[in-house]
């Protein structure tokens, strides 16, 4: 038996708008801590991992683990028809080939039932081993996506190079080169602030499509986390407030 | 001779929005009370009826009855022509072969002239007899277009039952199901307010697809009203304030 | 070398949306005075000048005449990437074969650096002379840019007769035939103003598209100027504020 209440949903939507275009279906697995979705992207590059903790529910109730294969462009339109005000309660019981949606006004006496059939999903266990990362940068997630966006007008691949200086973003393409410096700076508008730790500088080479496909993920948190390794995936990090995190790993390019 | 004058003439390029996507073209039966307009859609399963009130227009001069048949997509690039602030008029006199719309700015000095050309029509008169309903429902125009937008997600025909504690709006698809209830309230916000009267509770089923277009009218009016009769057409009416009405009326669907 | 410094660049974003539907390419000729461009549309029918004078920079330096051969949907990409308070500096000397532009952000340590390769474009030298007009009106340039959008769904080519009652712009087609009369206002409202000067009337004949085309650039001027003469372009000019200005000059169209 699983049900999970949400007085506030908006932030599901914004989780599936920002994985929609990475994945066509997905297994949601629920044990009694919370949500979990781990998966490769649709062309296996990327891997994408979500935790929504069971604090981050107004309620929550998961006896036995459940693993939940689910469609997520129909998920994303159940999760669209959601009035700003409505509060959601998520249901897998009675039907176990179903789940359940279920709306309620707070300004009406109307309540609306979405009923989407499960889907039978291969799931691969995905062990990611914790790294010790050489360069971990925070920045503003919306300068971290303007940065992608512009850099795919350019080229295909960036070359981050990561120092105590700074980091640097490159590319280039039909149209010429671009180049964005970024340094550390110490300002008092914390969500301006940009921080760079570093271990050892490192320079790796990525594809930015994958980064700009990351930056979907930018109106789940006002900050982003990016973690560095000479010869790793990159990791690239939303924290959902409280709630749990989703996180994006992404294999580097290696020269042929 | 016919002339009408309007200070405020958004409300007819939203009429015209209203109605475009079911009609191509129509007969405007000009008389001293108004004007009216009563059409078949284009595939014949629903009817158009519109009536506009001499008193809702400024100035209304109309000294035999006339048919004015127009094609509304060119009417509506008339109508979208308009300033916020111009005053309309439309004439049909001098030349009795196409009908003139004169928009006058009140912040220029300036005079926008547009002549249509009419078009000969066959116009059928529909006669619709007054109908007893059994169930009359009023709700937000725009709760109601919210509903029918999310139904079409799911399927392509809905159920409405409707009781003494409800209406049920129900569907089913390829996805899944959906189903909606809305209860009467005694909301003391009247725009919110949802009142259901009952003679007899009605089960019938019909195509969602004319009720998203009859919600095109939604910009007409904050409050809509549907009237049932079982084995008989749905009727959805929106008052355009005191100036007129507009009803649509769609057959239900038969099972085989 | 040449180098060009500008606290707000977006006006150089708008003179680009202004021209990038006649132009694909052009070259600027950069001059100790400032920035000219003269091209004729790429359909050969009406003739674009820009001139961005030196004093509208921040920071000017050209210290021998040079012409930069540029792809205008590649600056545009460019343009488009700069943040809302960056710096541009725009720069031609350590590598003639290119240009750069270098966006400082004023609130993050941030550099972001541009290098488009320049273009080998053949240039001819326009000669426009200056013309005595007959007839010459000032008007808002929301104004002119939505009369030619009205009078676009109504026709191909507008006459527009100029005397000392007013203007008047007519087209026909398909559709019917529309007017638009504008006379000389006396409103304390500046921006509202209309204003005609005339020597002698003028009538004469345009291609409407051109029009609309020309009036891509009313987010860079209030105000907009046309002038008339028999037999003779029609120039529809912007004042880019103290900043310089452009210039669209039209050929009429002549009855077979």
């Amino acid at each position: 038996m699983f049900e999970a209440r949400l007085h506030q949903s908006s932030f599901l939507l914004k989780i599936l708008e920002a994985i929609k275009e990475l994945l066509n279906e997905a297994t949601f697995q629920c044990t009694q801590n919370g949500i979990q979705l781990q998966a490769m992207d649709t062309s296996h590059v990327s891997l994408i991992s979500l935790f929504l903790s069971q604090g981050g529910f107004d309620n929550y109730k998961c006896d036995r683990n459940i693993s939940l294969g689910i469609n997520l462009s129909s998920m994303l339109k159940i999760m669209k028809c959601a009035g700003s005000d409505d509060i959601l309660t998520i249901k897998n019981h009675e039907e176990p080939d179903s789940i359940t949606f279920i709306f309620e006004s707070q300004s009406y006496d109307k309540v609306s039932n979405y009923q989407l059939r499960l889907m039978n999903l291969e799931h691969e266990h995905l062990d990611i081993p914790e790294t010790d990362y050489a360069c971990v940068m925070k920045m503003p997630s919306s300068e971290f996506a303007r940065i992608f966006k512009m850099l795919l007008q350019f080229g295909e691949t960036v070359e981050i190079s990561c120092s105590k200086e700074g980091v640097k973003f490159s590319t280039s393409g039909d149209l010429g080169s671009a180049n964005i410096k970024l340094a550390p700076n110490n300002t008092t508008d914390s969500d301006k602030a940009v921080f760079i730790e570093i271990q050892e500088p490192v320079v790796a080479t990525f594809a930015i499509r994958y980064l700009t496909l990351f930056a979907k993920a930018t109106p789940l948190a006002l900050r982003v986390q990016l973690s560095l390794m000479p010869d790793s995936p990159l990791l690239v990090e939303y924290q959902i407030g409280d709630k749990g995190h989703l996180k994006y790993y992404l294999a580097p390019k290696v020269d042929d």
